[in-house]
């Protein structure tokens, strides 16, 4: 690995990112049953054979890695990873209506909702398999541990969907910051940051990690993961970032953005935020998204995200340290540290 | 207990799968956390509390209780039992756009898909953490093996569920009683009958149990029930059964009545018959499907399945005797031979 070692930040990130990708989509795709009904096993390559960011999965390979644990012991756990995601991402877009996901249609508009929530299902059964596979690997407590951080992650990733899908059900008014800080924690940090961290450590050093120094990288860095996502979701190129521009904004969904404008604007501003935000998604028209979008840019609302996400980015990177301060020099840990300014830098 | 085993049987069939089924309801609802963000715990209970049969739970404590375990250690599997039912039964509502459960309306109907995903998920996770919680009252390796059992259920339900998918949206022809009676062992047999009939087992006798017997017993159990199903969505009494009747009709779903009919009839029938099935649910009417109804009838479809089913349950109890052999003659052992008439006889 030393001939990346000392190429730039961004190319080496992005090409330690790439293999830690193609080893677990590979490991993830030779698994997948060549036999079976139609519409089930056949579908479930569907998302990761688009070319997703993969960023989980190396999360917890670079820190199993990091602290002494061998890729092939984590090569489970990080299929698993990613393919809990990908169930998350397919159930998702049904409950969304979503028709764009990694510059395609989404599974439930080619299939059907019945086919998709049958396909969401069995890529979550298939990561459960991926972790049940551990036990031979990694011995009958550090399989465990991992079963019980992974009920935890589902528990808090679903606590997180619901919150969001209340908020825009019930037309929730008055959030701050901080609400938005605490649904993001339970519904993008705890299973795409916490998770794979803290996985990534027990099988590295057993079931005794003190893995609460994880928890707190993984919380900081998600933070600033979601909101850059959702920034993406206002000003991104559709060619990269892979969904529908604006699509949040159809949703009503409460963004930090969202939840700046809702406070800072005022007078007529505010009635035809009230006005569009009590519609149905359906009765919303392009226009209004379009005006809605030029009230955030005219607030600040952007620009404030921007910065908040900064500030999240610049935790995350003090964290990052602390968790690598006893580590050797080496691919994993430069990863892990790189990923920080990748959180906020990211165009897709 | 002795005050009902002297009781007619299908009295006390009744009252057994009714205390069966108060236990474990009771079991199921006092572990639903009572904080957490609306429209997740808040409708978890929805579908439970709905008067359900309770039979997936009850056999699990019946055979545990035949082979000499407690009902203690086999509750929490029995709600695991229960909530994996609940879970698959949101979902399925979802893809087969069904607007009644268990006399009240669908969960997706009242709150959307979203929700409706969000709530199913929530209820199997529940039904994991459940099995989580055997891990100190059984031990590391019955608790291992059930989760075995549990994710071969999974996978053999939702291949199920993917096979009748695919044969609807594909619109299948040339059916037999054969393919019928395969996807009818995935859909339905593993879930609803060798899963609690192996799980008890499990629990009474530990990881070395021979499962083999309880896999025939179910097998038959769960090809007789099922039969028994489709018929009541054509004769039921909408009262009793709670679904809408012929909504198997509507759907297109290939039971064995539709199977038997697609083969017996000829001509004009068959012409209309082919018409019907390539239509969109959508463009189905209600005199089309009084006239599939009205066929079926007249070529015998009905009588047909109720014959299959009754020499179904003929099997099941030979098995059942065969699996009670050398078990004391108590009230679990009575409930699981005298489960076979009601599999048939049954109006709900």
């Amino acid at each position: 690995m030393t001939e990346t070692a000392s190429s730039g930040s961004v190319e080496f990130f992005e090409q330690t990112l790439h293999r830690f990708r193609q080893m677990t989509i590979d490991a993830l795709l030779e698994a997948i049953p060549d036999r079976g009904p139609p519409y089930l096993y056949d579908l479930v390559p569907t998302y990761p054979k688009r070319t997703g960011k993969g960023l989980r999965a190396a999360l917890c390979l670079a820190t199993c890695g990091a602290l002494g644990g061998s890729e092939r012991k984590a090569i489970n756990s990080a299929v698993a990873v990613e393919l809990f995601h990908n169930a998350f991402l397919i159930h998702d877009d049904v409950q969304d209506e979503s028709v764009c996901r990694r510059n395609g249609t989404t599974l439930h508009r080619d299939y059907g909702t019945g086919v998709a929530v049958n396909v969401g299902n069995a890529t979550n059964l298939m990561g459960l398999r991926r972790l049940m596979d551990n036990r031979p690997v990694l011995g009958p407590q550090t399989s465990w541990r991992i079963f019980e951080e992974t009920e935890q992650m589902m528990r808090q990733s679903l606590e997180g969907q619901a919150i969001e899908i209340g908020w825009i059900r019930d037309n929730v008014q008055g959030l701050t910051q901080d609400d938005y800080l605490r649904m993001t924690l339970k519904k993008t940090s705890w299973y795409s940051f916490i998770y794979p961290l803290v996985i990534g450590a027990l099988v590295a050093q057993g079931p005794a990690t003190d893995v609460a120094r994880f928890r707190r990288l993984g919380w900081y860095a998600g933070a600033a993961f979601q909101i850059q996502d959702d920034i993406l979701n206002l000003t991104g190129d559709f060619g990269r970032y892979g969904k529908e521009i604006d699509g949040d904004l159809w949703e009503g969904k409460r963004t930090l953005m969202l939840i700046h404008v809702m406070n800072v604007c005022t007078g007529d501003e505010r009635v035809a935020l009230a006005d569009f935000l009590a519609k149905r998604r359906a009765d919303r028209t392009i226009e209004e998204v379009g005006a809605i979008h030029q009230l955030m840019e005219r607030r600040g609302s952007i620009d404030y995200a921007r910065r908040a996400a900064r500030q999240l980015a610049g935790a995350t990177l003090i964290e990052a340290l602390t968790v690598c301060r006893n580590t050797p020099d080496a691919v994993y840990k430069r990863f892990i540290l790189e990923m920080t300014p990748y959180l906020i830098d990211r165009d897709r």
